[in-house]
């Protein structure tokens, strides 16, 4: 015989089940609410405090730099100078190149390091986080717009619809925000993002081919097949100046970034590398006349900061689908991005960072970056590690930058105007090398073969369909195997661990032992519509196979135990269905026990009527308790010969 | 203290965890296939046994006649002749009306009762389940074609593409039995059924006052708003004669209906009721001349069997969108209605019927009907109901009515061409109002707001949208609460039972213990991208809060045990999560204890490395070991004075 779970519980004294009365509907509604919009309790330090403490935290909570500037020192901002510079010397190069990624005039990508890291200085919590455009997100852009209008053909008007998409990339991020709907990134997972960012460097790189090459035609398709046809098609164009530049620099990146690996210590080298890249192809331009040996320069970078972009918003219902579109995803993407950094930072330095505010101010940052001849700005993974590396204490490394920028606009810009478009082309491709995480992958093909498909079908799309179908793919598919997790719980059947009241799955401690005339089955997961079907089947199952193993040693099924210590939740559905096993199994002249149901499972149980009509001595604490009470009553059963209610 | 749980384990003696090396990849999928396909387990007889008895196994397994037949007596064939009978007396009037509601030749209803049947019972597996037309079905169908047809300029395209979607219809449930997609109709709630079968109730009753009014005119929409303007639209038409016809009819099947819910023996009276009210209308339309008097009969049924119909099935691909769409969606519904009726049947009888089985079955039966003049045929719950309780036996009974029905297409056809529209639109209401649920949805409301809420969905997205927007609307809805349910498990701080060795949550045990040092949570359900940012907020949350309450009292965190019995799985995302709290809490010089993970989460565990990182002395069988042992380490420390690994 099992001995008793529990020191005290012997001889038939079993512990009390709480069947309090549920709580009401409001209250647990409120409950459900704040679990799914507010899991970090992000007000946790207001309570119980005195009105006007509580409206200057109210204050600090939603503009932070209320919080951090009066405690700023001389000594902090030596190192926010710092930081700032160094992050400053990499947002030159990487404005101008993601701005000719994204096909608007270079000087825009260095407009878009100005007005919105002030704005995010003000509104934003991280210390570390630094402002910047994103190749992937100016990809999309240029993809999504270039469908609708040609930016050769009509720049100004593509250049407006970038605009237009930048607003509505930052209200969907100020909605996003305000309404606390982070929980949509919970959807994208970690094998999604992978292969979603490896895909699209893999393009993104293709693309700087034609640049590398010194290509003048080129495709408007993002998809391998049709950039590798046409650099074959135009592979007569491809000239040999450029591309031996374009792989000079493209070696000196890749051993920077390969110094930054080895001597952690080193991480500046690969942060100025750009600028230098940037500088070194400039005097080289002017000195050697590049342009004429087939060397592409940007050209054209006027002085003076960012003009008014107000009137430039376009809204002609003509085109609006394209700037939707293309805020909608980027928004969708900023959001994945900022609550991931967010995270990494909150590791790192012990400290939390709220993904929804951070949303709010990436969405204000944006909103007034397209009314500043701003493009769509994010925090950058690469910048921000950079920033934090360089030693940065606040959001003041932001302002730094910004001013760094501003300097910049009215005195450096023409000097720029030299870059080759082959250095360019050799730092983004260097980024973006940095983002194919083979290892990652590889790791996930070891440890989890579905998550690898979820990560390949990402990359493969991205990379061979397009961009937002990769994503929607990679992210069908997660939800596919979410849906199968919870359609298809596992149940396992427990046996006692000998000489202890304890009991386990006896496929992984096959030395766990049956118990006379009872089968104790385990289940878990919340119980509902999608497997309720299946879980009586398998239950079923069980019973069956339970029979025909205990016939065989004289013995016989006569109690089903349903641990439901693993059940989290029951829905109408799932009430029925053990109303139909229950009945399925009396048939068979078997009893139905319930072991431990938790909270909002008990109170469903007691709505429905579950509890009353399977009597409430048939709902124990403990497998112990129920075991001790199945022998009691059979025990009694034998000795009257009457049946037991 | 707590005592320990477990009689043998005291003093540091702990239970073995198992740490057994994972599962080969190869096994597993092969047993989460198994699952998900296969929960039933079909093939449990054939184990075993040798090759010709498997042989024959296998076909009384896939072509059940060779099971039944043998072994049929005269005895069960009187059983199953009178309840053939009365469910081809109930055909006879409902294939009539069906086929009107589908707007193609009354005669068709006729055949459809024929040859589906006889079909049905060679390769259908429930011995009560009668084959007949349905209204719902015969709806959409009407509803899609009418789309692209219009039944009254073109009756015969019309009519061909009903074959082809009965064709089609047929091709995809034999698809989805092959290939066992029965788990699709999981994701179909009961609320959602529930909703979707008023709904359509409401939207059928509605088109039949065409019928109960005598209108000529009236629409091709089928939501409400359309139908309630045409009808308030066209009142002139309205015929007294024909509505005081209709009405007496109603009151007549509605008062037989009650009868047999107050005497369920006196089933049958409501059963023939139908069949009276045809034959009453006919005598009546005859005697009374009524057509000349505002009340439409069916006219032209003519004698003779079923024709071949292969050459009307229509592929142009200029109508065909409206068969496939037709016919995908009334499979699905049929696959509902199907596996709803295995269950229910399955629990009345103690047997078990294979859903997927039944679509094969019904699969075969339609695709043969579709080239045999037939339209698409099921097995309807009330005609089923009607056969079970009139005592059917065995799928005899379907032969029993197929025959009928062969007899009453030879001789009788021409007699039912009396039969007034008005006495159709009065069986088909009657037979409607009774799939109008009003206690479930009480219940529903009662009992689950949420479920209430998909329920209503799909009610007024039928009655007032579409039918299938409406189906998507709840289906949708319950899936966002699905995937709710996985973002956001429920996790709760667990207590000792006072003088037990039980652990329980503390809000729904207030009398539980805190543990000195120590936090216990139990976790529940799997672990994985969706929740695992939630689950990392929520445990540090707890963390927080309970360093807080335990401050006030001189005591501290030392140890976050995390009880992972409920966890039924974990993917990469849960596990990076997992080292992630790790992280974050050893920073706040708090230990992680794992305590008995499941199977396959321990797999995960140990082959992605975590068991190895947090070392496998962190990892209990019980949480009263685990007490046990952080302890013991806790004693160690303080009197070496040093750090344990």
């Amino acid at each position: 015989m099992a001995p008793v779970e529990g020191g005290g519980a012997t001889g038939g004294t079993l512990h009390k089940v709480n069947f309090a009365a549920p709580r009401s509907f409001a209250v647990a509604f409120k409950s459900d609410l704040k679990e799914t919009f507010f899991p970090d309790d992000p007000f946790h330090d207001f309570k119980g405090k005195p009105l006007p403490i509580k409206a200057k935290k109210a204050l600090q909570y939603f503009v932070p730099i209320f919080e951090w500037l009066p405690k700023y020192t001389r000594k902090l901002f030596m190192y926010d100078l710092l930081a700032g510079i160094t992050i400053a010397s990499l947002a030159i190069p990487q404005g101008i190149s993601y701005a000719k990624l994204a096909n608007i005039p270079p000087i825009i990508g260095l407009y878009s390091s100005f007005v919105p890291p002030l704005i995010y200085s003000v509104f934003g919590s991280s210390k570390h986080l630094a402002v910047g455009t994103v190749a992937a997100s100016s990809l999309i852009i240029a993809a999504t717009i270039e469908a609708k209008v040609n930016p050769n053909e009509n720049p100004q008007l593509y250049l407006n619809l970038v605009f237009t998409a930048t607003l509505i990339s930052g209200v969907t991020e100020l909605i996003l925000g305000v309404f606390r709907l982070g929980i949509l990134v919970d959807f994208l997972s970690h094998s999604t993002i992978t292969g979603f960012m490896g895909g699209t460097a893999t393009l993104i790189c293709l693309q700087q081919l034609k640049g590398i090459f010194g290509l003048k035609h080129f495709t408007t398709h993002t998809d391998m097949v049709s950039v590798i046809r046409v650099i074959l098609k135009n592979r007569k164009e491809i000239r040999w100046e450029s591309t031996v530049v374009g792989v000079i620099f493209l070696v000196f990146l890749q051993f920077t970034r390969f110094v930054k690996q080895k001597k952690p210590k080193l991480f500046w080298v690969s942060a100025v590398a750009p600028m230098a890249v940037v500088v070194t192809g400039c005097v080289f331009a002017y000195v050697a006349h590049a342009e004429k040996h087939g060397i592409a320069i940007v050209g054209d970078l006027k002085k003076g900061i960012n003009p008014s972009s107000l009137r430039n918003l376009d809204f002609d219902p003509k085109y609006i689908s394209a700037p939707i579109q293309a805020g909608l995803v980027t928004a969708m993407i900023a959001l994945a991005e900022g609550i991931a950094i967010g995270r990494s930072f909150a590791i790192m330095e012990n400290q939390q960072i709220d993904g929804n505010k951070e949303m709010i101010a990436f969405g204000l940052m944006n909103i007034i970056g397209s009314v500043t001849s701003c493009y769509l700005t994010t925090g950058p993974f690469s910048k921000t590690a950079v920033n934090y590396n360089a030693g940065c204490k606040t959001q003041m490394a932001n302002v730094v930058m910004s001013i760094c920028m501003m300097l910049t606009l009215f005195f450096l810009a023409p000097l720029f105007s030299y870059t080759p478009l082959v250095a360019l082309s050799a730092i983004i491709m260097s980024a973006m090398l940095g983002l194919i995480e083979y290892e990652k992958a590889y790791h996930l093909y070891k440890t989890d073969k579905f998550d690898f498909i979820i990560c390949m079908a990402a990359f493969f799309g991205v990379a061979f369909i397009s961009m937002d179908v990769g994503l929607m793919l990679s992210v069908g598919l997660a939800l596919v195997r979410a849906l199968l997790y919870i359609a298809r719980p596992a149940s396992s059947k427990l046996g006692n661990i000998p000489d202890t009241s304890l009991y386990r799955d006896v496929e992984q401690y096959p030395g766990a032992t049956d118990i006379p005339n009872t089968l104790i089955l385990q289940l878990g997961s919340p119980i509902y519509f999608a497997n309720s079907g299946y879980l009586r089947e398998r239950i079923l199952r069980w019973v069956r196979d339970e029979k025909a193993k205990k016939a065989a040693d004289g013995d016989d099924v006569e109690y089903v135990l349903l641990d439901f210590g693993g059940v989290t939740s029951i829905d109408i559905t799932g009430v029925e269905t053990l109303v139909e096993i229950r009945r399925s199994l009396e048939v068979k002249e078997i009893k139905v026990v319930i072991v431990n149901p938790r909270l909002e499972v008990m109170e469903k149980l007691i709505v429905t009527g579950f509890i009353e009509k399977i009597g409430k001595e048939r709902v124990f604490l403990s497998i112990a308790d129920a075991i001790e009470g199945c022998k009691f009553s059979l025990t009694r059963l034998k000795d009257c010969g009457t049946e037991e209610r």
